[in-house]
């Protein structure tokens, strides 16, 4: 069950480039930057109030948000839900014919378990599905 | 300043083509269905816990939606932030140099007072600023 909008994720070109905007235009608050390898990504993590923006950076030409920058730009990249039951969300919407991108819940960026809806399956909106 | 982040706005073809798949599947609550003749669109609003999320249907071609589908396709549309005093905001970002699609606060759907910021000036996110 989902149990609210955990973040929305925007990928860019260069945190360093955008962040001022985000921090100091905006007011958002800087959480902290991450790199994961594997995800091949650095992200920023800035919250207000009732919610996080994530924004997204490539670490090379073969991450997803590099394919992303090249095909779209840059620009809101995903919609994370939370959830509290993954797992079995993940088996449920499989049954009712959704196309995951993840069939297995997979550890993400903060460590939370993660899986991506396939954009075909939902009006062609990247939605992340997180448990905490 | 801002205070929160109020929706997210996404442009869908039709409506009733993917309802169901927020309300049922994902669990959202529909609130209501408006429309709005003078922007040219009809808006569906669902509310999940922290947040809302808008599914914007344009109402005719000349609608700005219709003008985004046709060079994007269906997809997340903007950010809306929700602010204590759009004026002052407005002024602010300008003297600034941001570029802004609303030099002065408009009435948006809901009758709430609403500027948008240009996606040049953002990083290319359509950022929308709402005061209540």
């Amino acid at each position: 069950m989902i149990t609210g909008i955990e973040h929305i994720g925007i990928a860019v070109n260069k945190i360093a480039d955008i962040i001022d905007f985000y921090e100091d235009f905006l007011g958002l608050k800087l959480v902290k930057i991450e790199e994961s390898k594997q995800h091949r990504i650095k992200a920023a993590l800035l919250t207000v109030n009732n919610m996080k923006i994530e924004l997204i950076e490539p670490l090379d030409k073969e991450s997803s948000i590099s394919k992303f920058l090249d095909r779209k730009g840059q620009g809101i990249h995903h919609i994370a839900f939370r959830v509290d039951d993954l797992g079995t969300l993940i088996k449920d919407l499989k049954s009712k014919g959704f196309i995951l991108i993840d069939e297995k819940p997979r550890i993400g960026i903060e460590g939370k378990k993660i899986a991506f809806l396939h954009p075909k399956s939902t009006g062609n909106v990247l939605i992340e599905l997180c448990e905490h």
